[in-house]
């Protein structure tokens, strides 16, 4: 059956952001810290176009995130909504003509726009209908495969809250980012875990879990 | 050199207790799920005057707390603010005749008082200028070995805050509480880590920190 999952990293205070987020700090003052682990991935840079970098105990997790995916959902900050760091025009996203997903994306927005297919089988998917709508969309585009939560913090708030998330690895960086985007605010105690597996890697634990209510 | 450190248990969410703390409910609502773990287990059993219990991936972290500790420090509530579990009498803390800390423990607290002498090596000591004031006092005692914060959580906050810990274990249960005491609250985003250690334990997670800063 096909299941919601994802990765994100945060702070061991919980922030999967820092406080003012901006175009110029699209992860907050200091997020930036919460993705040293995978930037120096080996399997990371690869499909993002760079070269070098490690293979560590973090690699299984990041390769798992991309496993058995059929489908992705994401908002719209993810998609692009600033300009993209390569100087691409904001209106294909910043992701570049190769998106690194080869799936459909379902893209949480308030802008109805007509699907933007990209190369490597990424086609965006515009959704104004909220987030039940995107992930039945989703589910239905994986066709028996899992669904990708690719992002930003508030949209997996959002999933989480709902109570629409399976399993999710959480990636904790060790830093204290004291202010910002809490992963949980707003998830009450009414949602129970099952504690899955725990990796030390060298530059963040990551923590997988089953959401079990 | 003597260190300061402790081991909490947090939930996955960052509560070190849940929300409305009282008398009856010392480690708040839904609190007492972030030390399932420990009570399970046989090395946390025996010192408590209980039988049976189990030998896990757990039990390493319970033992090293107790490892090379010279002193104590702890909350007023942690001595026994309410009353113990076994109807002593709240003067003498909850925690009977024999403590289970086995060196002389600082109470943090606004009551002068003389010190109380139990049995087994645990001396309570009242101090009533300060955390900075008990650490100092403990360290002394502790004559070179380190000194160990029993909590509560709003103890361990103060003197994370005061940037006055060395080391940490954070024993992660598989629980959103939603609401409660925070562990990090107040604690800045200068303080910096390393991440000496993570261990998966079957009922919660262990993660060890050096704080830097």
């Amino acid at each position: 059956m096909s299941e919601l999952k994802f990765q994100i990293s945060i702070s061991l205070d919980g922030f999967a952001a820092g406080p003012n987020q901006s175009e110029e700090h699209p992860l907050g003052e200091g997020g930036e810290q919460l993705h040293e682990w995978v930037v120096k991935l080996a399997a990371w840079r690869e499909p993002h176009g760079k070269e070098g970098g490690e293979v560590n105990a973090s690699t299984e997790i990041f390769e798992e995130a991309l496993d058995n995916v059929g489908a992705t959902v994401m908002g719209r900050n993810m998609f692009g909504g600033g300009p993209g760091p390569g100087g691409e025009e904001p209106w294909r996203g910043w992701w570049g003509d190769d998106p690194p997903f080869h799936t459909p994306v379902f893209v949480l927005t308030h802008h109805e726009r007509e699907p933007l297919e990209m190369q490597g089988g990424t086609t965006f998917h515009f959704v104004t209908d909220g987030i039940e709508s995107a992930l039945a969309q989703a589910k239905e585009a994986a066709e028996g495969k899992d669904v990708s939560l690719g992002g930003g913090a508030s949209v997996a708030q959002q999933y989480l809250a709902a109570g629409l998330v399976d399993e999710m690895w959480l990636n904790v960086a060790p830093v204290l980012l004291g202010d910002g985007a809490r992963l949980f605010e707003g998830v009450g105690a009414g949602v129970k875990l099952e504690q899955l597996r725990a990796i030390e890697g060298p530059d963040a634990t990551h923590l997988k879990y089953r959401v079990l209510s």
